[in-house]
């Protein structure tokens, strides 16, 4: 027989989680309590209530997401995890913001059982969210069959005034209101406060107005009023057509004396015996800290087992639809292992050799492949897709036809940021791989979402077209110049510039492969001349970042190490230079961080010692820096480009092979 | 007697824009044509009956400002600026788009005179304009004195579909709404269209309600009714108390019978005949191209004529208000030539030496002796004030009290994009020296507003803080790790990562010195020992971006590049070597960027050849690379952070002396 909730016992569970977070932030000296004592009522009600999971499987595909978009409300989000029985205890709690700890300041993906995604950065939760609702949505109509199966759940995040003040936000906003998101919930925390003061300092704008102007489902209710919340939240789940919006009044520090409503609860400890205060007054024991006291735990203890029953009530319905839809089945778990055909690479690679084309056009031909040997790609463009190459033909627009998620593409709209945090909101739902395309300047707009990528080790990725001064006529707005390289700074961040066609299906094959992390693909708008090998080489030697492309018949005088675009040039150059009677070796570089990340017996045999190098990249070349030395020489940009055609450019900056060889003779003084 | 404007030249004249759009992206064989044909109508109405301007001035402070946020129009500008009198050839129209023109693909700021702000990269003009009017306002309150003298212009921004999906667009609209300025005027071109097809495939929100819910007066108009367009403007520029939105119907690629309305027009050149069915159908003749009609250009001499004439009119007003306001005046003047006091950098040095703190507190301190100074600053923070240390004591806050403009500071809230934009626009407007704030991670929000700055070489300041893993804590989501080098790689952005007291003071000399071009500032949360010098030092080496700090006494061993807090730690650990036997030079960096730039022989005699060089630098440490070599050690971070403390973090990731002593004899082998 299941324990009652009486209102004093839900008030006790509210403030255990209150005091948790109290003595977290205490024993860390440092922390955010505000939040995650104003949000307990309302977010303890939707976890208990609401959302399905199962503490024992916090990775069961059907489950509701929960994503804390106010990522600093962590101890919010710590505190339920471990009193609903997920692998987080209590020690862990005691740790909160220590090192090596399962309880980072803000959640982070992969540290902590039942946290769907690293969230901080803020704005970016919620556009996670968007994603998270998108796989959702193609889930059910990919795979679920009407209304049995996969793709059921809800994505329900909280989010507060910061993320809101985020353009990201708004971005994210728009997009799930044109596609009438009905699986998204977003709990907004309408505290009326934020570090610097009241919100209403800086932030006066009528929020409901905003959302209803995006087509959302918005109610407003008091966050203290839990069935007001609970009519609210049925009515945002009954909601099939549109995102819904919870408006919820609630007091930043809630049960502090001196501090509740004020902008110094947003950060903490509590300073002069506002702790003990604050305890008194939730009639939380001062001793001992971290309290949980025995009924709430016994309470807590039945919902979390009650949880992992419904689970498996939930699993016996699932068989049955499994056993009536067995090709739904095959087709939704293939998808979320990733099968790929045994053949891959080379149906991926099929036709490219001596194929001249400009790269971004062999990454469409190949994303079409992609899509033949495996449905499960996701992607699109931020309103360029014709030139980033990024639709895959034959397979649908998600918001378009008859059944509105079954297509494969998606219209982004100009919105390069949102993008990015759906793209791995998408990823972190597991049943898709996410692909998104813009041009490289733009990577700038994303880069808070490309970080979030690559910190959380998820496979999204980001096609970037265009890639450098070659944009041409469109000038220096438009051309990127430091991207690649700012681009292989980020820790995590697979960068590929790939030189032709084969180098831009074994990219894509090494995306396929390794669903460890994010990459980026940087690809040239112009033609560029297939690579002649003279070497001996494998496709897969693409995969070790670095390799010979071209050896002088004897001797080495110079190496020519390249990317991209700049590889035929280099080619083109050795050659001439070889009539010179100056031997030159030319060096693709594919990927900076790969051959990096290679052994010295490797990188040696490619870029030996003694030997000048000179880099050869239509950007800063600094991520090449590392195989020149301070005394060799980076051909690249040392400003902006300019607008005008990209022939005009390669000669007014130096990137032809007559200039190419003449700056290379004058480094060697020959 | 000036020439009637009568229907049919109005036409003509808006058919000779379209012509000259029509044949100079036929002549560069790419551009956008469809927005300029659209705009033609209300932006040439607007140009003739409405905007205050000088063609012979195009700098004249008291203009109104015409910001082309959808930069890909450019035709648009270039026409007009052509067809008024600004000096801007025909022969330039010819040249659009070729190399070395004046009619680059995107308006260039400092290409052509009359563009205010190089746009192109979607929702940063309109975000430059909303700080182009607040900088008009805070003029108005500090030097207008009511309702006379500077300030008096209003700002007018024509923005499209894609400036409007961009996030900034959000944010800056927000604040400009909360901020209520009454002069910012935006035309939204509401033509329906975007790259990939109609605007609905992905943009259906309600822009009306979306800007009144954001504090807008908004009206809807007819492009092509120019009644209804002045009535509307009229009352846009009458109301003062908010901005105004223009929502106005335009048709894409206007005149061409198949095109007009289709995305398709977007970009051009027309093909397949329609240039010529375009022109038939506007009635402009075929041949000559780049044709302006004598009667068109007799209209349009007069009216430039007329444009400078109104100018001196204001002249004879502004000196009589002069005469009447010499202080304000004299102040106004001072401010916008950025004029010093004599002992300026003596006076933002005092008392640095041997002073141990952070440098964001160290610059805290700066910001309040420069504007002591001089009182030319307008900075704020977005939503980081207290942490970023960037407000000015006792200067006041845009949109409080009695005088909402008359402030210093201005709360941004968490806009960090918005913020960069809006900087620029301060900057732009060239009577203030604008700053904002927020953390170094937070830099990457901000990436494109910071590269246009660059682009345009404007003095915007950036003050970034809490600049490496020493955040602590809040972890990884808030540590920057390959931020300082990101920056690093902007061409003409100045990073500086100074060490101490002395070298933040010089820092913001070198700022406030040198108005060509952006300057960041990446600061520390932790307290780090003032540098004791041995060297000769002036603190104007600084400005060489890197020098010695440290000399062993005799002989030398190793050199130790830093930056920021690891200078000092670089400097422990130098003294612990030469206790052991190893004798090290230390060498800070505050701007690798300004050190690159040196000659030869300095680099040479700060870091010599021959000599092993380790860079330490608590993130990627990649922007020091070229100073190591590729032999050579960069201690650095590899990887993301983690949450703890920072002295934690000094340890785990070897950031102690002892630890860096270790790795510095690893890596000498002895």
């Amino acid at each position: 027989m299941a324990t009652e909730l009486s209102p004093a016992l839900r008030e006790q569970i509210e403030n255990t989680i209150r005091g948790l977070t109290i003595d977290a932030v205490a024993a860390a000296g440092i922390g955010h309590l505000g939040a995650a004592m104003g949000l307990a009522r309302p977010v303890f009600q939707l976890w208990d209530r609401h959302l399905r999971f199962d503490p024992q499987d916090p990775d069961w595909p059907l489950r509701d997401r929960f994503v804390l978009s106010g990522g600093h409300a962590s101890m919010l989000l710590y505190s339920l995890l471990h009193l609903f029985g997920f692998e987080l205890p209590l020690e862990e709690i005691k740790n909160f913001r220590k090192l090596g700890s399962m309880t980072p300041g803000h959640p982070e993906y992969g540290d902590t059982p039942g946290v769907e995604v690293t969230t901080g950065p803020l704005g970016q939760g919620l556009a996670n969210a968007v994603g998270m609702a998108i796989a959702g949505r193609a889930t059910r109509s990919r795979y679920g069959v009407g209304d049995e199966g996969p793709g059921q759940h809800v994505v329900v995040a909280v989010a507060g005034d910061g993320d809101m003040m985020e353009g990201i936000s708004y971005e994210a906003s728009s997009l799930a209101g044109h596609l009438g998101l009905g699986n998204l919930i977003v709990l907004y925390d309408d505290n009326q406060v934020t570090i610097d003061g009241p919100t209403d300092i800086s932030f006066s704008e009528n929020v409901r107005g905003r959302f209803e102007a995006q087509e959302w489902h918005v109610q407003e209710i008091d966050g203290e009023d839990v069935d007001a919340f609970d009519v609210a939240f049925a009515a945002a789940r009954a909601e099939a057509g549109r995102p819904s919006l919870l408006i919820t009044r609630t007091v930043i520090g809630h049960g502090s004396p001196n501090w509740a409503g004020l902008s110094k609860a947003h950060g903490g400890p509590f300073k002069d015996g506002e702790d003990r205060l604050t305890k008194e007054n939730l009639g939380i024991p001062l001793e001992p800290t971290f309290h949980v006291a025995p009924e709430v735990r016994t309470y807590m203890d039945e919902r979390g087992k009650a949880k992992t029953q419904a689970r498996r009530k939930a699993d016996v319905a699932f068989e049955a639809w499994r056993g009536s839809h067995p090709e739904r089945f095959a087709a939704w778990k293939a998808a979320r292992e990733r099968s790929l055909p045994e053949d891959f690479e080379a149906r991926l690679l099929e036709g490219f050799e001596g194929e001249t084309n400009a790269t971004r056009v062999h990454s469409g031909a190949v994303i079409q492949r992609l899509f033949e040997a495996a449905p499960i790609w996701l992607g699109g463009s931020a309103d360029l897709a014709g030139s980033n190459n990024t639709t895959i033909k034959d397979a649908g627009f998600v918001g378009q036809g008859e059944d509105p998620f079954a297509g494969a593409n998606l219209h982004y709209g100009v919105r390069e940021h949102a993008m990015g945090a759906i793209t791995n909101g998408i990823a972190l739902d597991g049943t898709f791989l996410p692909f998104s395309g813009t041009f490289l300047v733009f990577s700038d707009y994303m880069r808070p979402s490309l970080r979030l990528a690559a910190l959380m080790g998820i496979p999204s990725t980001f096609v970037f077209t265009h890639d450098s001064i070659f944009v041409g006529e469109d000038g220096p707005t438009h051309q990127p110049v430091e991207h690649v390289d700012a681009l292989r700074l980020i820790p995590g961040l697979t960068v590929f510039r790939p030189a032709d066609g084969i180098e831009v299906a074994m990219a894509w094959a090494y995306r396929a492969r390794n669903a460890t992390g994010p990459v980026a693909l940087a690809l040239s708008r112009q033609k560029v001349a297939a690579l002649k090998r003279e070497a001996p080489f494998e496709p897969r030697d693409v995969w070790k970042g670095g390799y010979i492309v071209r050896e002088p018949e004897a001797g080495l005088d110079v190496i020519l190490v390249a990317s991209g675009s700049e590889v035929a040039l280099a080619s083109e150059a050795a050659s001439m230079l070889g009539t010179e009677g100056i031997r030159a070796r030319v060096v693709s570089i594919p990927s900076a961080e790969l051959f990096a990340a290679q052994d010295d017996a490797y990188q040696d045999s490619v870029v030996p010692d003694g030997v000048p190098v000179v880099a050869v990249e239509a950007g800063t070349g600094e991520g090449l820096r590392r195989w020149v030395g301070r005394r060799g020489l980076v051909h690249g940009m040392k400003s902006f480009g300019k607008s005008a055609s990209y022939q005009a450019l390669e000669e007014h900056f130096g990137f032809t092979a007559p200039k190419l060889v003449e700056a290379v003779r004058q480094h060697l003084n020959r």
